[in-house]
């Protein structure tokens, strides 16, 4: 066996880029998430890890409600924009059109090409870091320019990944496989 | 605003697929996992959504350990078949070379690309369907060939994701930014 040990510290999978929105004292605040992901299907739950002194924080506990943004990759400065600077020190506010659901208090932007809303569940304070937030998703809301045949497509979301320690985003590529099919022809 | 709510149960982002081992009843098994992602930096900890009725979890409550082991693109179907097949109804054992680390019990896929060992934090048991596995990360072991330069390197690793509902996997495509760094020349 020729493996080497490594970083333990290491993500270099695919994390998928998004924005969690957040009015911060009334202000709509957006910051740069890799960490999240679905936790639960029916009803649907998410984690999002949040460092424990990011302004975004603040205005999630306010409001017990959040947003998550999908942005494609002609937003990828803008995205990146706002995982480097904070909303204590820069107003993000303006920076997209900014528009409310169903529960009111969750900021979404206008120009992503998917955004949920979600209502906070638990925060799990044990990390050191980050807090955890657990959120169910209220609604989701996309355009039919992003759908084929009625659902949506990964080629018009064209969503975007980060990898580290390299710091790349990442288009997706090609169809490598058919999930919950090609296995069933596997020969063990 | 031409906005379309849609199902809020989609989860059409990229999501990394990486099969999760452990040892059940002293037996290696493994299970392909989109559901997880980092959760804090120092020390790394990392979530994984398991069903609570799935095999896997049985084993991760024994030995309080698991691994997280990342294929590539050539290892698709086998990932995909132990996605779809239960270890409580075929044997996974030997689907791969395993080797061990220094937590001892959890199974490691010797053809994967990079490996990961974790031991059990937390499990979360509030959510509905799924229990949230929160392992700190021991120790990762990859080889020389999926690296550059010294780090990893994901054209090397040729990793790949999956979306829904459309249920493809895809590989990642070209770079298209670089993070925590193009976002500086972001005019507002």
């Amino acid at each position: 066996m020729s493996k080497l040990e490594i970083n333990p510290g290491v993500s270099p999978y695919p994390m998928p880029v998004v924005l969690v929105g957040a009015d911060v004292h009334k202000k709509p605040n957006f910051m740069a998430v890799a960490w999240f992901n679905k936790m639960n299907g029916r009803p649907p739950v998410w984690a999002v890890s949040i460092g424990k002194k990011q302004y975004t924080l603040i205005g999630i506990r306010e409001n017990r409600t959040f947003s998550i943004n999908f942005p494609s990759t002609k937003h990828m400065q803008v995205t990146d924009y706002c995982g480097i600077y904070s909303g204590r020190d820069v107003d993000k506010s303006s920076l997209f059109n900014v528009f409310y659901g169903k529960v009111g208090t969750a900021p979404m932007i206008n120009e992503a090409t998917l955004t949920i809303e979600l209502e906070v569940v638990d925060i799990m304070e044990s990390l050191e870091v980050c807090d955890i937030v657990l959120g169910e998703v209220k609604a989701a809301y996309t355009e039919e320019e992003y759908q084929s045949n009625g659902i949506l497509d990964p080629r018009k979301l064209d969503p975007f990944v980060l990898t580290q320690p390299d710091n790349h985003y990442w288009s997706i590529g090609e169809i490598v496989g058919n999930a919950f099919k090609d296995g069933k022809n596997y020969s063990t």
